[in-house]
Order: structure tokens, then sequence, then C-alpha cells
């Protein structure tokens, strides 16, 4: 939820996708809680059996609505919340989603339609603080029994263990089929990154019931070994028999896992001064009021789920609408291991409240020292909005290269002219910690009418303890430690409305033709031409994720051409590594079925909002959405309102360089959308930033005109010198 | 040919890569041009059938030879030229290449060996300025009865055409078979940006032989039909039976192909004001002595091959040889079309000097105004040693996303810490402007051992007349225009040497088990495991680029392990859309037999130094260099000293956004070279611009303590504010 700068507008039109303010998310709880037929009880603290608000966020108005209120004005769509409820105390527990409105004052609720129309189980909730908390203390008063083993093999321990303490990461999915919750925690060293820290036990809690007193250990892993209980293991490290893996002090300084510096770059060259930075000499060339955001001919509206993060609305260049909605789904990470906590790991982050993981950017860090940073406020798991400072930031991006620019040689040791263009970039941004990880969520907006959507992984591997068969896993990074192998996969929803919402999808690459040449009898011409693939249905529009996808992925608008004849197109370009992560239909990869494709198109449907849920981390072998069911009816998708399902994605195998922390260079994934035939010229010939240098007699070259639409020099945040240019190249 | 600054320490070991200064290249040419067995004439002026200099530029010295001296000191390495000599006036007119030295003062010289014994034939050297004003005064006369329909047709010509002027672009290659040299000429006005006006008339014309009265048009093609003669076509308009292309007369302003602003951007946004700039607030990062660079634990040497561009050797990070060659090798455009030029070209740009082609870089454009601006001298084509003032740019980059952050979170509206390190990057840079083309080439050093490659494409796209057909190829981008499709494939040669020159080389990816789960009987588990493949010979390790490669590709030194025991390694990671250029063993194709692998790993031999050559172009057919002879003895490659090359690029199919120029954003391709277990721990440790923020009263997290070791605030270029932090999220 991104909250509006004081310079808001709360009469744009954007302002129908922003998030709730404090004060609507405060109005719309207490409103529920003072429905007596809901029964809600505070979220923090009492049993786990209650009834409680879990979260609330905008409900964006139906598109019909929106659209006619874009086009035409006219009274704003009613405004509305999704809170969702988790009905614990009930005779048949369940998790349940309301639409509450009209905002700010609310004063009903509706229970939101359920695909096949059953409820969310009890079991298949997200956990929770308190879960948590319960979770902890049931885990230190069971494996109380190990506190020797433990305090023998590490030298830390649950009990009164000040600056020595034990903590967990907890996996999931918890338990291999529905109705089960039941999960893998590996004991770590509470020191700093203690996701590399584990002591080599896992240990199995079942957590199923509601009552805390009936949860149990059902297994444990210690170094390599299985144990059916706690007894078991602490009786037979008693006897002397357990082989212990036993665990250095962790060292003062230096830690591994700390991102403290150690050694010296064997050039020498300085480190310990500012390196390059981002300056802006003559302010800002966006505008930022309340959600919405422009930029060299770039306009939208953004809102920041708490579900799953970053979403577009109505995403404009040039005043034409590209896409209606542009929004991260969910992020996935599916492992391979040899203990029981690693083979288990099939991450769904959408399930860990990623869209609400947006935790404090660091200015001249995480954005430059000139980025706008926004705050967010989330209403989840809480009692109340919870302000998130600096959540997202803006800023203008040098890219480091120009977006065009040309030296047309004369060949006389000279030139006609010389010309280019900045290259620049704005960039939204907002990150998803999730536990070890950190994603960092990008949208750039390119003045050419180029959309970039990009996430970089940075943040800690989640590892596990080394045992020598490991390795057929991952890599070893550290003495005690494993980098489980990977597969990270991101799902991204685009609703391109390429000038208009009547679109069609077709795919285009290149093929062979022999033809007799027609400037020379006899001989033949070998040439590529053009294969186009209009994609008439969904199924022939989802493109399996183990097969190299046509080059041109082109959405048309049927009815509308350029100045040119072309259909107006717009291009989806992919940048991904992705691979399948499971064989499709085995278990758990039937809560994840958008993975088997690079791109499915739809025709959209109001009730097909999303391909994933917060459910289907803790149940995916039946989840709630199943977004194989969105083209499963093989609709035609001829001139018709379209999204398209973008999966993008990396196989991370962990090496020694991950730690501390893996780093972004090489790990970024996305895709762009790039104009196809869309405009009659390159937009970007608007700017202003673009500079020409013409002699004035040549082909000598002495005199030359430099014709610009800046001032000759940006002023004393760089380099003081005006611009110059000589573009002769003469024998010396 | 990059010149050293003047901090240039000429002692330094990385000078025996040093391209040669304009006093060796000199004294290279002075000591050819006075033997008189050679009997060489200048470059310009004259007949074409003389023998000539045509290019001097570094000979680097044998492998063996420069690693004895960069290991043990001693004596430098005999410093050599190579030099290309034109023999057109012998009685079997031949291209012989030269070793030339020793410099600084050149004595002697030797045929340098020729694959298979045979000289390159006359036919197949590249063009000269001499062959070019020697085409257009025969095109000028030959094309003199069509006057009178060009005039009509465009409004300009040939003749006393002052501001009106045709001109020509020439594709090749220059025929279908060895031995032709007959070029299709398309004719344009000569406006800004002349390469997106052609008229419609295509001439193709003979030069073979070396007496230009003997050349002659052999074929016109004009708006879609073929004429025998000139004379043919002249009559039929004539006669007036000649439907004619009839171009408007080109605006004053505005022109389409121009980069002159126009319109404005809806948004209403600024542009007239400088954007973000990059700004060094205490200085460089970097160390340039000479052909020597340096950056955060980075060390190479570098230079500018006249012939084919950017060469870095003796490449390492802290000290240890990651690479012993990184080199660019060739870059092609294939192209299909309906007229006859379209259809024919097939440019292989080192034919095409690309390397010499590193025209001035502009300042605040194409680099940073904060970049370091070095200068190249060329000898090619020229009777002396030419300057090319600001042919590369080196500036450190700040990447926009940090290198590696984490947010670790205290689960109470806290944290643990947070700590980040600013993602920055030193860019290597410079252009080759082949005619219509920019291309921009970069290598990236990042401090974590990440080395990246890359290319943009910029500039015009070459284009030829409209006629409906041509939309099989292509897209219409103006009235007259047609973009045609072609496939950008770019190769380089990457000698790494992982710690030593021995290495190993293997590919792996995921594979899934289906194992029974060892935690809970009768269920099973599937799950990814790593699937290695180690390539013991050429064939195996050859990808083809028709399919998907593995998703690492491992560079290993056998014999020496990290800290946790895996061989040390580094991983090339393709970052490319590449597909086939035309059918395998086709014609042309077997110029560019290296556009068959995404990847292939030869044996290093010191005579398979280059994977193309500048006779390509112009003999494809049968060239001297066939990258397929390196892999067809199909060598052992265990513990070798191993060559990778490596081809990336991408289909461009132009499209209407392509007017002016191409821009880069989503243009780019390139490759990482990333470590992989080859250190301990990532060794981006060593930098000091990580920053910590730590509670001191946790979870309370109202004191912080920033740990940080440069200065508070970075100086005045930026937000002058010195660096806070909160991190909490708080319930409001
Ligand atoms: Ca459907
Ligand atoms: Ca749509
Ligand atoms: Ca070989
Ligand atoms: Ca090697
Ligand atoms: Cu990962
Ligand atoms: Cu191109």
């Amino acid at each position: 939820a991104a909250a509006p700068d004081p310079s808001a507008a709360p009469l744009d039109p954007a302002s129908i996708f922003a998030d709730l303010s404090p004060a609507e998310l405060r109005a719309v709880r207490t409103f529920l809680m003072e429905r007596p037929e809901l029964g809600l009880a505070p979220s923090r603290g009492g049993p786990l059996a209650k009834n409680s608000l879990f979260l609330v966020e905008l409900l964006p108005p139906p598109k019909r609505v929106a659209l006619r209120f874009l086009a035409h004005g006219g009274r704003r769509p009613r405004r509305e919340a999704r809170a969702i409820v988790f009905f614990g105390a009930q005779a048949e527990p369940n998790v349940t989603e309301l639409a509450v409105g009209p905002l700010p004052r609310p004063s009903s609720y509706r229970v939101l339609g359920r695909r096949g129309g059953r409820a969310v189980p009890f079991w298949a909730r997200p956990m929770t603080q308190l879960e948590y908390e319960l979770l902890y203390e049931a885990l230190v008063g069971a494996v109380a029994p190990l506190e020797p083993l433990l305090r023998e093999a590490t030298g830390f321990g649950f009990q009164n263990c000040s600056g020595r303490c034990l903590t967990f990461s907890d996996i999931a999915p918890r338990g291999l089929g529905p109705g089960e919750r039941r999960t893998w925690l590996v004991i770590q060293r509470f020191v700093e990154g203690y996701f590399l820290h584990p002591v080599g036990l896992e240990v199995l809690l079942d957590h199923r019931d509601p009552d805390p007193r009936r949860w149990a250990v059902r297994q444990l892993w210690y170094n390599g070994r299985y144990f059916g209980s706690v007894r078991e293991l602490a009786e037979l490290h008693a006897r002397g028999a357990l082989p212990l893996a036993r665990l250095p002090e962790p060292p003062a300084r230096h830690l591994f896992s700390s991102y403290e510096p150690r050694g010296r770059f064997f050039t020498g060259t300085p480190s310990e001064v500012h390196g390059a930075k981002v300056c802006e000499p003559q302010g800002r060339r966006y505008r930022l009021r309340g959600n919405r955001l422009e930029y060299g001919g770039w306009s939208l509206a953004f809102r920041l789920r708490s579900s799953a993060g970053l979403q577009l609305f109505d995403v404009r260049f040039g005043g034409e609408r590209v896409a209606y909605e542009l929004s991260v789904q969910e992020a996935i990470a599916f492992y391979g291991g040899h203990s029981p906590a690693a083979m288990q790991t099939k991450y769904m982050d959408a399930g860990w409240a990623m869209g609400a993981s947006s935790y404090e950017l660091a200015r001249g860090v995480d954005c430059p020292e000139t980025a706008t940073f926004l705050d967010a406020h989330h209403l989840l798991d809480a009692d109340g909005p919870v302000r998130f400072a600096h959540a997202l930031c803006v800023f203008e991006l040098p890219t480091g290269v120009p977006l065009r620019r040309h030296f047309d040689n004369d060949f006389q040791g000279g030139f006609n002219f010389y010309a280019g263009l900045e290259g620049r970039a704005l960039v939204l941004r907002t990150t998803s910690t999730v536990y070890n990880y950190d994603y960092i969520w990008d949208f750039l907006l390119y003045p050419n009418g180029v959309l970039e959507a990009k996430v970089h992984a940075t943040g800690y591997i989640h590892a596990t303890f080394y045992t020598p068969q490991g390795r057929r896993y991952g890599s070893r990074v550290h003495s005690h430690l494993l980098g489980n192998l990977h597969t990270h996969l991101v799902h991204y929803k685009v609703d391109l409305d390429v000038a208009g919402t009547g679109n069609s999808f077709e795919t285009m690459d290149i093929r062979f033709e022999n033809i007799s040449n027609p400037w020379s009898a006899g001989a033949r011409v070998v040439q590529p031409w053009l294969h186009r693939e209009p994609r008439r249905r969904e199924r022939e529009a989802a493109l399996l994720l183990g097969r190299a996808p046509p080059r041109y992925l082109l959405f048309t608008n049927p009815r509308r051409r350029n100045r040119w004849g072309h259909r107006r197109t717009y291009r989806l370009q992919l940048s991904s590594h992705a691979g399948p992560v499971l064989p499709r239909g085995w278990r758990e990869e039937r809560g994840v079925t958008w993975a088997r494709y690079h791109l499915a198109v739809t025709r959209r449907h109001e009730n097909e909002p999303s391909s994933s849920s917060i459910y289907t981390q803790n149940n995916p072998w039946d989840p709630p959405v199943t977004f194989e069911s969105f083209i499963r009816d093989n609709e035609t998708i001829e001139d018709q309102d379209l999204v398209a399902w973008v999966t993008v994605g990396f196989l991370h195998v962990p090496h020694s360089e991950d730690v501390p922390n893996t780093a972004t260079p090489g790990n970024a994934v996305g895709f762009f959308l790039r104009p196809f035939n869309f405009f009659d010229e390159d937009p970007s010939v608007a700017s202003r930033a673009t500079v020409i240098v013409r002699p004035l007699d040549p082909p000598t070259c002495s005199r030359l005109e430099i014709q610009r639409w800046t001032s000759p020099s940006p002023g004393p945040c760089v380099h003081p010198e005006p611009f110059t240019y000589n573009g002769t190249y003469r024998q010396v």
C-alpha cells in the first residue's frame, strides 16, 4: 500500500487505483470488528482458534467501471476494500474474503466469490505472528532434551541463551498433501546472517491442530540421520553413540555471514572513498502526484499490493493506453537437497506476504541519493495499519549508454553530422525481503515507449547443513554449509491494451526460403523471411517452458494501423533463463501451473484477477486458484481483451561467492514491452535532450555547429565544462 | 590502436599488449616503403593494380612468450607489427600478411603463415578509399543516361547537384562465388540520414578488374523490376512507359531521418533541462596507466585492434588470471528482402574495418561527463597513422541497483541489521560505426569478480526501397522505405585461463529424480539434482545454435580447489537471442561457421588466433579462416589450454520506431563471466563501500549504529545530507 505524498491530488483519476490510506484501513478494520456476526478478535494474542482479520487492502474497481470513468469521468467507481478473515472459531474453520465498502465510510460487506464455490480451509491459511510465537514455544519445549547435544555441538542453545541463542527457519510446503500442516524447522545459531548457520538439526513439527497443546515433533534429522523422536536422539547422544557435528566458535570479527569488510582488493584501487553517484543538476524530470507517475511520455498509476507487490494500472504512452494492468503475481523458489528441509522446500512467496515485506530502502545504497522515497501502509496480521517508511523509490537513472546515437562519417576524415540522445530511464522500485531473500522489483520507463520489468535477487541463500551427499544438490559454501540448487520463477500479469482492449496475439520468427535468384539465371537465393503465426485460441497461445519461444511475441490491435499501414503492435521480449520446477502434474506443481509456460495469453475475465494466491503455499496440492483453468476452456483470443501471463526466472546453483549474499550482477530477469509499429516513428524524437553536431565547413570540419535544446553545461553537479565535440580523425 | 595517456608507464608489463604508437606505425610503414622488393606505392591515388600497405597493427607476442614474461619478467618479448600488403601489381595479385620487427626500429619482416598455404586472392581484399572513389566515378558515368529519370522521380541527381545530390551504399558479398567482385549499389538521396532515403534504384556494378575502365553495370532494379542495362531502363523512361516512384521533396525541417526534436511528450514532463547524470564526488576509483586498467580487484591490459576492435589481455582478479585474452572477433548482419541488394546483404563487419571505425565518443552522450577518454591511432588504408580522438572511454557507472543488500527482519517491527553495498561497475567502451550502424562495445568490471561483455546496436537500419512484396521481409517504416529483417551475431574469443592454463569444460543443468521419501514411508519425493556433463572433446563442446544450451557452462581448473573442496571454476552465462543466419553449409554460411554454435570450446593453438578475418566479407564462400576447422580435429580438451568461442546476437525485425535510429533499450546482447566456487567467498567483501546499520537497543531500534568505511556524506555532487536509516515499520 503506497502512501500518497503531501502533493497528492486526490481527484486525479489515478487515485481510483491508490492503495488504502491508514484512515481507510482503520475504517475497514473498525467496521468489521464491530460486526457481531463476524465475532472478530484482535490479531495479536489469544488462541489460534479465533476469528480474526488477517489482511485489508484495496479491491480495485472492475475494469469495465474503471475504463468508463477514465474515459468519460463522472461518478468515481465505488471504492472498496478486500478483507481476509480467518474464521478459526467456526464449526468448519475457514478463510473468507470479503468486499467491504464504500470507502471512506464502509457500511456493508459481501463475501467475495470463491472459484468452485469452496471456502479456503483454515489449515491452508498463511502463517501469522501468533502461530510463529506458539511454534517457537512448542519447539523449545519439545527439544529441551536436546539442549546438552546442542550446547556441546554448537556452543549455543535455546535455554537462557542470551547472545548464544539458537533460532529456526521454517520451510514450506508444510506436508505432503491437503490438510497437513507439519513443518520442517531448520535449527540455526542466531548470529548475524543466521540463515547461513544451520547446526545440522532439522525438526518436523506438526502444528495442524488449532490447539498448540496437541502439537508434536514427528521426525528429526541430525547430521545426515533420521530419528523418530526427540528422546531417541537425546538418548543416543547421552550414550555417547551419536557422531556430533561440532561447530567452531563464531569469530568476534569478520564472521563469514556478515557484511563486514575483510581483505583488500589486490589492485589497491580505493574503495574507502565514495564512488560514482547519480546527480540531478537541474532537478527532477518526472512528475509524481499521489500514485500517478509521469515521465517522458509515460503515465501510469501504481500501488503496492500487500499480497503480491507492485501493480501498475492505466499505463499509457503519449496519452494512449498500452496496458491496463501490469503486476507481480508470484515468486517461487523450488529446491533440491539431501536433508528433509531442503528436499521439501518449495517457497511460494505470495504466501509469505511478499507484497507487505517492503522494508525501508536505504538512500544511496538501495536507490540513488536523488531518489524520491514513498512510504507504504499495510494492514496484514496486525491490529492496525503499519507504516513501512521508504518502501518505494522513484528515480531517474543515467543508463550509461546513449538511447541512440550515430556518427555520420564523410569518409574524408570528418563527418556529415554527429547526433546522440542520452540514455535515461525512470525507475520505480520496491523490495520484498522474504526472510532470507531480498527481491528488488523494478519497472523502468524509457522515453522511447519501451517499458522494462525486472527483478534482481539478492540477500541470503536458503542453505542447509552440509553433508557429503548434499553435493548432488549444490555446492558446499562453508565448512558446514550447503547452498542448495533451486529455480527462481516469477510470474507477471500483463493486461496489455494495445491502443484499446480489442487485441490479437501472434508470434513471429524467421524461416528460410530457397528461391531462384531473380538477377542471376540458374542461381538460387536462400534467405530468411518473416514467419507469422496468429494464435487464435488460448491453447495455441500457451508457450511451454521447455521449448525456446519464437523471438517475436506480438500483441496487435487488428483495427488500428499506424501511418505506414501496419497494425499497431507492442512486442513482449523476455530476458529469462526459466526452466521447469517439477514434472507436469506432480503434487506441488499443481499449485504453480502458470510455471508451465513462458507466456500464456488468455481472454481477460474479471473473475480471473490473479494467477496465484496467498493460500497456495500451504495448499499447493489443491489450491484455490489454478492458472491452468484459465486456459482449459481454450477460448478464442482474436480481437479480445487479452492478458499476457509471463514467467521469467533462472536456475540458481549457489556457489561460494553467494556468501555472504547473492549479488545482483547476472541475477536479474524480466521482460521488455517494446512498441512495434505502434507509433509512426520513435516517440523519443520529442525529447529535447538530443545533441546534433554539424560541420559548417565540410569536409574541413574546422567550424562546428552544436545544436541542442538544453543548456550547454548541465551545471555544477558534473564536470563543469560545456559539451564539446570534434569528430574529425586526422592523419598525424 | 589505443594510445597511452600521458601517465603511461611504458615498463608496465601490460605494455607488451599495447597498440602501436604513431611513431611505431610510422616506423613500420617507412621500413616497408623502403623495401625495394615490395615495390610499395602510396595508398591514396594511383591505380588499383599497385602494391600498397593496407594495414599496420600490433602483432601480439606468442602466448608462451608473454606468459613467461608476465610470470618471471626478464627480457620483454620481441615487439612486432602485423602489416597487410595488397600486392596488386604482381603476376598473381594477392594479399600478404607480414610480421615486421623488432619495434621500435624494424629491421626485418617475414611472411605470416597462411593456413593451407594459400595466399589471399587480390579480389578478396577489403575495399579501399581509392576503390570507392573509382566506384563512384564509374557509377556516375554509367548511370548518366538515367539522370532525367532520377531528377523527375526524386528531385535529386548525380550531375551538378550541389545540395540535391544522390549517393549510394554498397552491400556485400560482392557476388555469388569466389572470384567475383560485383556489388549491388543502393542509390540514395544525400540528405541527413541518407541511409533511409533509397530512391528505388539498385545497380549491380562489376568492379573485379583492377582496371576501372573495364568496370560495367550488369543489372539494374528499379521500383520492383529488373533491367539488363542502363539503356533499357533509360529508354523505357524516355518512352513514358516506366512507372516512376515519385518521392516528395524532403522538408526543410523535421526530416524523418534526422535527430531534430519534433513533437512534445504528452505528459509535459520536461526534457529541455538536463536529466540525471553520473558524478564522482570524491574522484576516480580506478587506475588507468597506459593500457593497464585496474578497478576493485580487477586488472587487465587492453588494446583496440584496427581489424576487429577491443581486445583484453591478462585479465586478472585478485592478482590471479581469469582470462588471457578476451576479444571481439566479428560482427555480422544477414538480411532478407525482395530487392536484390536486400536479399544479397550479408555484412561481415570485420571486413569493413570495424575496429578502426572508432570515431569520437561524445562526452555526456556516449559516455558520462566523468569518463576518461582515450585516443586511438590506426594505420589502415592511409599513408600514415590516423588519430581517432576520444575513441575509447572508461568510467565508473552507478548501476542503480545495489551489488547486494539485505534487511534482516526481527519480525517485531524492527530489524537485526540492515546491510548493503552500492552497485557499481567500471565500463570500458568503444564504438564501431560501420556506415549506417553504430555498435557500442562494452566490457564491465564488477567488484565481485564478475565481468560482463555487452554490445548495443544503434544507428541507422540498413533499409531498402519499399515495394509491397517487401513486407514478407520486414516492416514498411516510411512511405518508400522497408526496414529489412536481419540477424545480428557477434563473435567473441574468450581465452579463459581459470587460475592457470590447464582447464576443463563441463556443462550443468538440472534433472529430476523420483526417490522414496526418507521421512514418510510410502511417499515419493521428486526433486531436481545437478546433472553435470564433462565435455571431453571439441565436438562435444560445440553447442549448436538451434538448441537451448545447458544453463551452466563451467570452465574449471581440475587441479586447483577452493577452500570448500570445489574445483575452481568460472561460469559463462549468455544473454542472447541468437539464431542461425543460413542453413548449415549454404554458400556464405561457410564464411561464418562460428555462427553455428552458441559456444564452442577448443584447445588453444597459436595458429588459431581468430575465428574470422577481414577477407571473409569479400570471399565468404572459401574464406582464409574457417572456424569449423578448429574443431574438426576433435581434440581432447581435458586439462588443456582452452578457448571459449562465444556467439551472441538477436533477430532484428525493423519497425517504425527504428526511425530515425535503432534505440538501445532491449537491443543489447553479451555474456557474463562469473566466479563459481573460484573464490572462497564473494571477493567484494573487500570493498569499503559497504554500509551496515544495527540497532543498539533491539527490538526497540530507537538508537542505531551506522557502520561504514566511507565518509558519512559523499560531498557536494549529490544530495548533501549524510546517510541515514531507520528501518522500523510501526503501527500508526
Ligand atoms: Ca479462458
Ligand atoms: Ca487487455
Ligand atoms: Ca582443435
Ligand atoms: Ca585458456
Ligand atoms: Cu537463489
Ligand atoms: Cu539491426
